[in-house]
């Protein structure tokens, strides 16, 4: 992480979701991510794969950059250049985009233009606790402030 | 859904996460999930919880009822008020929430301020591939444009 974030910054709820959106969830920042997993890692083709004006997207990286989600290095095939990569930090984030991607091709596509598949079939991922092995969503979960939480919640 | 959504209109790739984030991509939207699953059903509960000024709060609203994602319905504890309750399609979106609340209280976070938990353990959730099993992050996973996906994108 660039800089420690403040959540006693937020507006509501000091919650580790409303943080991660202060990051990523401005327009164009997890279409940028998504463009870089795909392999386009130059400017030009980042504006292209998201649609983002130029000076709207430049702003965008730089922030991404200093967030730590991308960093900027020399791309292989010209060395001269540099283009943008995801960080472990920025890999993390794909999650959320194949949680997006589910939902959308579930709920707002007639037909899904853009599925995963691996080995023969379609994904159809589900999200299941590592420890126990049990789909986290059948599962009655409990949401716990921890020490930390209560310290920001009390302000 | 409400209305089927325009791929078409996309300004860049047409992409079922492009698309989910003209939904629920403006601000404060997946906080108004978020504090609607956590049981707030109340326009002043859902308020505080966000932080959202409540012009902007009540324009999302009205968004996300025509989208499909919140209903308003009666309070249960008093019938003659209406209050917002997440749909199927609203209740599908908790795996995206919770993916950026692991990637905040990873990334973001000193100590983790909330925290998900279940049985005697905080959940770790990953995702699997329901048909095969496997970690979805672990396999060899291809997207693929299906011909609704070749059709949107020969514009």
């Amino acid at each position: 992480m660039a800089t420690p974030f403040r959540f006693e910054e937020l507006a509501g709820r000091p919650c580790p979701i409303a943080a991660s959106l202060e990051v990523v969830g401005e327009r164009w920042s997890l279409l940028v991510v998504r463009e870089v997993s795909l392999g386009n890692h130059r400017f030009s083709e980042i504006a292209r794969g998201t649609g983002a004006p130029r000076d709207r997207l430049a702003a965008r990286l730089r922030a991404l950059v200093e967030a730590g989600v991308l960093e900027r290095r020399p791309l292989s095939e010209s060395p001269g250049r540099a283009g943008y990569f995801l960080t472990e930090s920025g890999r993390d984030l794909l999650p959320a985009l194949q949680a997006l991607l589910q939902w959308g091709n579930r709920w707002l596509a007639d037909e899904p233009p853009v599925v995963l598949e691996h080995h023969d079939h379609r994904v159809d991922a589900e999200w299941v606790c590592r420890t126990c092995g049990e789909p986290v969503a059948a599962s009655p979960v409990e949401r716990v402030l921890t020490p930390a939480g209560r310290r920001l919640s009390g302000r």
